[in-house]
């Protein structure tokens, strides 16, 4: 199995292709997509831009995604919501399934915790994965914890 | 001017381009898109497809949207800033300029009165623009209530 992994956002978007099993994920590639500040737009653009490349490039037979709740920032709510929108067209045009997990069980997948923090997170997953030596922003890793989550395939969707 | 106005959803889409003036404003086509029941990110394409469409179609040079904001239903929000992503990600693909109205503008615009209900937007509408007789949804009057607001470049976006 395949896995495109998403972290949505409109500044930053975590992405990763993940396949293996779950006793032996294997992380493909991943990113962390900056679309330059701007048009909200353009960055949208820029968003879809990347998640049609890496469906072109590595063919994943499946979308992961993290399932959005309301945070205290409404309007970042729903940025991100249009983030996930411009994702989900083009995951939808390219006929590719959708699973979505809860942030808790996210956590839970790679860390034993549904509460875990970031840094639980940042040093669970290079227990969990081989990742080539670099320097990661936040997104890129959850994008990959997002696959380890789907590939897993022991969780709730 | 012509105009690509859209009031945004992703289970039934207005969608209007509008040319001419402020004070006489023309409809040049207008459509409710219903994307066929199923998955969300399969309605999700259908409306970028219909987007894409009709910018290749009317080559439009501005896209005007009702903003959006948080309704009752917190869920059905974030549904419609999913659709807003699929199409501002067009957008912005197209570098089309957008603009944006509160939905108390656009009332404001054909009604006189920014609390109209639909009624009376359904009723002034073709007060002030010439229509084509047929059967309209409530989503294609405000997608063509939207233009003639970004026509008149009266208000505030």
């Amino acid at each position: 199995m395949r896995i495109l992994a998403i972290d949505p956002g409109y500044d930053r978007l975590g992405i990763a292709i993940l396949e293996g099993t779950a006793s032996k994920p294997i992380l493909v590639w991943s990113d962390c997509v900056t679309p330059p500040k701007g048009a909200h737009e353009a960055r949208l653009a820029a968003v879809r831009t990347a998640v049609e490349e890496s469906i072109e490039k590595y063919s994943p037979e499946v979308l992961a995604l993290e399932k959005l709740f309301f945070s205290v920032n409404k309007k970042s709510a729903l940025m991100v919501a249009e983030a996930r929108g411009a994702i989900l067209s083009v995951a939808g045009a390219a006929s590719l399934p959708i699973v979505e997990f809860a942030p808790g069980t996210i956590k839970l997948a790679v860390t034993g915790h549904g509460a875990a923090d970031k840094k639980a997170i940042a040093r669970m997953i290079p227990l969990l994965i081989k990742l080539p030596e670099k320097k990661r922003l936040d997104d890129e890793l959850d994008a990959i914890a997002i696959g380890i989550t789907a590939l897993s395939g022991r969780f709730p969707q």
